[in-house]
């Protein structure tokens, strides 16, 4: 695996700019549950996705939880390194959903390159409006589509990314993905249930009825 | 009024670019209340505001309406020519809630200056991440704020827009703001008149207790 495969960018960086850049990678593991990042801490830097998955997401005071959105494979995490852009003004968290691989790219160093070169700050700004657009889609969710459409489409969504209709997640994992509180999700998967959309059993949803749930997230 | 004044990185632009900008620039007026950027229409381009006051905010399918932030002079205008950046996958209104004038920079050239210039595209960068930080804080007050708070930050926020206590503001288009329903805010603001916090009088909204709104909006 090369970081040039990884960077789309590559090949309009300089022969310096790379160099910089190869120097001062570093590769990383870390096992699922890991707090890659967190609001409070030191600017991380971006993380280039290898393998795993990671999940980045809003944290209340009170300890609530939101996802923001997700990053798999040949993503690059920005928000990570957020304190390279002076107007971000917001803090989010960065867990590994399954055990992870990524490079570390440090702030400095990419910062330093997107002084220069405009395909890098370029690069930052199309990955900065997928985010953006992905909160958007996110806002857009809560306010307009009743919970019971975001169920749905979570459901499906975590079955996409799993390969799998037998989802072992709790209603906790749920509820801190869609911004709720478990007892909500609880009596929405028995709403489900009853539907015959899924079937409950201890730690595990099994959808029974996709195309159920997909005219219910319409 | 000179276009070098309202744009910070002028100084970082070299001749041929500034003036490819300077030949291309337009300047408008429009009536409050006007529409200058929907979704569905074709890219507007950058706009850079002298004086007025613009609004962005989404729109749902049935009309409904929320906010995303406001835009002031000197303030710039990025979602209007979101199709300068193509993962830009959302779609924003933008209407005048002031009668405003603006610059409008069209969006190819803004792009060709910007595939040149680092600072042009790290401007572009600081830019979204101001509005996006908007977004998260939005997502922030509609996920762990009730609604009572929110109508309180509402009301001092436009009291200190519009420099008096006395604000001539619908309860439909607090609403529009708040992406909620009238009667939702007319119950709510019953509410506040009771606690003394305001006074509702016919079309306007009277602030009586600012320090008791602040209080409330913590």
């Amino acid at each position: 695996m090369d970081i040039r495969e990884y960077l789309p960018i590559w090949d309009k960086l300089n022969e310096d700019q790379q160099n910089r850049i190869r120097r001062a990678i570093t590769l990383h593991r870390v096992k699922k549950g890991t707090v890659i990042h967190n609001g409070n801490m030191d600017c991380t830097g971006l993380l280039l996705i290898q393998a795993g998955q990671l999940r980045a997401y809003l944290l209340s005071e009170e300890g609530r939880e939101i996802t923001l959105y997700r990053l798999f494979e040949r993503d690059l995490c920005l928000l990570s390194a957020s304190c390279m852009i002076r107007s971000i003004q917001f803090e989010v968290t960065v867990a590994a959903e399954k055990d992870t691989e990524f490079w570390l790219i440090p702030t400095e160093i990419y910062q330093s390159v997107q002084e220069e070169s405009a395909p890098a700050a370029g690069y930052i700004n199309e990955l900065m409006a997928s985010r953006f657009s992905e909160v958007m889609w996110l806002i857009e969710q809560i306010m307009w589509k009743s919970l019971d459409k975001r169920v749905a489409a979570f459901l499906l969504e975590e079955a996409a990314i799993e390969g799998t209709a037998a989802l072992h997640i709790t209603h906790e994992t749920i509820a801190n993905h869609l911004g709720t509180h478990r007892e909500v999700i609880t009596r929405m998967l028995r709403y489900f249930q009853n539907e015959g959309l899924v079937k409950l059993a201890r730690g595990v949803v099994e959808i029974l009825d996709e195309a159920g749930l997909e005219r219910l997230q319409r």
